[in-house]
């Protein structure tokens, strides 16, 4: 703690009090929590993590006002399978989010997908609401596109986003430009009226849009706990800035946009110190994977390759945590972790707990790293690395193992015009453009030594015979732990028919466009 | 400044006044200068870069109180030249630290090499000197093996380390130990008694006795203005790093040594805060080229290649300044810069002026910025990428053009277990092989979107036009800079008799060796 945060807690009086480790922590009232969860960020991409162009000081400021996690990772490598698994605290061969054709292919809910997180997962915000708190997401959902799948059916008060991305834009007439809802009702399409983004200038006012909402929100709520997963997708594409930001960044319109959302986390932070929320808030910032390097942009600081990808450039992200005078100062977390911990953090940290205690959990609690608890350390040290429902490597301690190897998928092909997800490193047999089984010799590496996943350790070698089979060991405890927890696949049912042509609310705004005829199929993403 | 260093300046009273901007600065006494420069560190090895193991709290505290720059460079990829070029402010292509044979071929003095920084050459010791300061260099020197090319006829009034690296063991009968000296003696040798590196287990004593040693050189000049050149080599082969830090770093035994380094540091910073120095003394820790990443370990962040390439991961390095309320804390400087600037900003700090000013100096002072003074910039953003006499790459602004390409040379090929200085990174027609001339179409990158040097500039774009233009331009005035200011080549005359088999003091330690028959010879590096 700095001089002057002592000298605020003297002034303003400790606004908590706990019970001894043991216990549940007992708030005298029940913290807010909001999750800032970014879309296709990578772990190299903040100024905390060593980002060359040092443009995002405001996040920064959180993840040194609070705890910053080396070791994080997302739940998957595409987004709708890894958002699923944060709200769900379950990995997504559980939930069913993922697709079974082509083993390993894993995308996210399709424009005109019809499957998504099924109603009986829990996520956190139904626990929350059992709590008392008001919940509200704002911007990209991408848990299914309808009513069923809809975030008011999965916890959440409100909604301001959409179902969807925001993807490239649609002609309205093959293909329908994404919604944009209010609760359960639709209030424009992306690229269109104040939800433009535009393609040649590449400015849009989306973040400023997600940010003022956040803002309104937690105004509206300051008297009450709430709870906001402020779910802002301004590094995915298309990218999109602010105009104020166009052009100011070292690195590009992507860093115009990261300032944009840099910017924006400033706002929410000072607005709650502005209504003196923040002693009582619990933030956790991420990024859903990583980031698409050489196609839209973003860093993998020292990790190999990138989205859509099992290496680490594709599941390790940026993982902070902010709760001025509750989680100490200047933490930086070595322990592995990933999203899948939140769920778990956030039950620990509320008292809150699952309706069905007997359905498996993925993650653990980080409190007590959190909180610096004297000789605290976490239970797990291992990270599974999925592909739809391949698990392609294991991570144990600072051991990785790779069963199965793959940069590419045929949908990333078509889209890839400037490299590929490996930024045209080539590691023989390792980096390979086609899926490849190396069950009988797993790559091993030590993240530590060699967090480039460049030089494998020798097979012949006692390190490598010892801790490749802790690793099989875990792995093998981890697929026994599926047995009767496998979701039915839900990312590869679609039909034309569920995209947004006209969702509920078109007609008040004119946005209805004809449907057409339907025709339900189970078949890859197009 | 934060709360505290506010109430420290209120409670002990502002420890020198300047004169207001124009002038130079005029302190009550003149400050101290202490250099950190470290062996092929990397610009990705420290925490406060963005290292993943993030195991540098010393070093990262200097960064925290001080100016952190992201954009530093080393001034040539080689020990040697860098060194030179920083004490002297002038590129290896005017003091003779080079050697033309094989264009680009450029590496350090070698064991049995006779020449050096010719004593022609000005230090900023020699300025120092002239002011009154007490100079003293600690570990390696590199500029050269006989009394000639000595520190101490270099500006410094004591010397302890050695002429040379502390390369993989000799055998003392086909090639001596090199000679460790104090002052104008040898007092022992690598690999031998107190300065023993155990090739097997990694143990050295080699960082502590070089921290031991500046402690006690601060201690003794706690009265007087000083000067350090504190040049703990560690993270050059052979590693060793202090039992205590043996197998305790996440990243192997070059992170062990690292730590030990991040100690030393620390013991040198808290030394200079116990005495009271710290608020008259000026600190730079820098790298004096990129790391053997690899080979021997050390991490070039999201950086292309590494030692002894003109990409990004050869020659940018980190670069921190410290000086507690003088130079502001927590600022990062995104200013290209580069060792060159080092001894410029240390006459702008002293007041103190070369002998000969009609003599060209390569840098500028980056003490206006350093300062924080508002609306500062420097004059000069460009960075010559040199190797040996060869100008491969030229940056200015954000842009950089390579005119010559070239990952290897014959000695790292020898050297090459593991990888090579790219990581097994390749890029058509760019990370080549063979020594390759783009002058007709220089490849351009912009190093802020695109630092990793993976995607070049269309050259049928106007971008890449109008910025070759411009870059093309300094590149002419730098080079007809050069007219009558080229060095004669000192690193390719060799000797077998200069080695180390009986420097001055071997008998009274009884460590003399047979010398071989003189041999003088001009040819390339063995």
């Amino acid at each position: 703690m700095d001089t002057k945060s002592f000298i605020l807690v003297l002034s303003l009086g400790v606004a908590m009090a706990k019970q001894p480790w043991g216990g549940r922590p007992s708030w005298r009232r029940l913290p807010n929590i909001i999750i800032m969860l970014m879309d296709d960020m990578g772990w190299g991409d903040l100024g905390c993590y060593g980002n060359e162009a040092q443009e995002t000081p405001n996040i920064d400021k959180l993840a040194k006002e609070g705890a910053m996690f080396t070791d994080f990772y997302s739940a998957a490598v595409f987004c709708s399978p890894s958002r699923a698994a944060m709200l769900t605290g379950r990995l997504p061969i559980r939930t069913g989010m993922y697709t079974n054709i082509t083993f390993g292919k894993q995308t996210g809910v399709a424009v005109n997908g019809t499957g998504g997180l099924v109603p009986e997962e829990e996520t956190i915000a139904e626990v929350l609401s059992r709590l008392g708190y008001r919940n509200k997401i704002i911007g990209k959902w991408h848990l299914g596109n309808s009513k069923e799948f809809s975030p008011l059916n999965q916890g959440f008060h409100e909604f301001f986003g959409s179902h969807q991305n925001h993807l490239r834009p649609f002609d309205n007439i093959s293909a329908p430009n994404n919604a944009v809802f209010r609760n359960d009702k639709m209030v424009g399409r992306y690229f269109q009226k104040e939800f433009f983004i535009n393609k040649e200038t590449g400015e849009s006012d989306l973040t400023r849009i997600w940010t003022k909402d956040a803002v309104e929100f937690i105004d509206e709520n300051r008297n009450n706990p709430f709870f906001l997963y402020w779910s802002a997708d301004g590094t995915h594409e298309e990218l999109g800035a602010h105009r104020d930001f166009l052009g100011t960044s070292q690195r590009g319109l992507y860093g115009d946009v990261i300032r944009d959302l840099d910017h924006g986390v400033g706002q929410i932070i000072t607005r709650l110190k502005q209504l003196k929320l923040h002693r009582n808030t619990f933030v956790f910032f991420g990024s859903d994977n990583g980031p698409m390097t050489g196609i839209y942009g973003g860093s993998t600081g020292p990790f190999l390759c990138a989205k859509p990808t099992t290496y680490e450039g594709g599941m390790r992200v940026p993982g902070i945590f902010w709760w001025p005078g509750v989680i100490p100062a200047g933490q930086v977390e070595k322990a592995p972790a990933n999203l899948l911990d939140i769920i778990n953090t956030i039950l620990e940290i509320t008292g809150g707990e699952v309706s069905n205690p007997e359905r498996p959990l993925d993650g653990q609690s980080l409190w007590p790293i959190l909180i610096d608890k004297p000789g605290a350390t976490l239970e797990k040290d291992s990270i599974f690395y999925y592909r739809g429902n391949g698990l392609y490597a294991v991570r144990v301690g600072d051991f990785k193992a790779h069963y199965w190897t793959w940069i590419l998928d045929p949908l990333f092909k078509r889209l890839l015009r400037r490299g590929n997800p490996c930024s045209r490193v080539y590691i023989e047999n390792f980096t390979t453009e086609e899926l490849t089984d190396h069950n009988d010799r797993p790559f091993l590496f030590h993240l530590g030594r060699d967090p480039g996943e460049t030089f494998p350790i020798d097979p012949s070698t006692d390190e490598y015979q010892i801790h490749l089979e802790v690793i099989n060991n875990v792995r093998d405890q981890h697929l026994k732990s599926l047995e009767g927890d496998i979701g039915y696949p839900q990312l590869n049912m679609i039909d034309w028919a569920a995209a947004d042509w006209s969702p509920p609310g078109c007609e008040e705004i004119n946005m209805c466009l004809p449907v057409p005829e339907s025709n339900p199929v189970v078949k890859p993403y197009p």
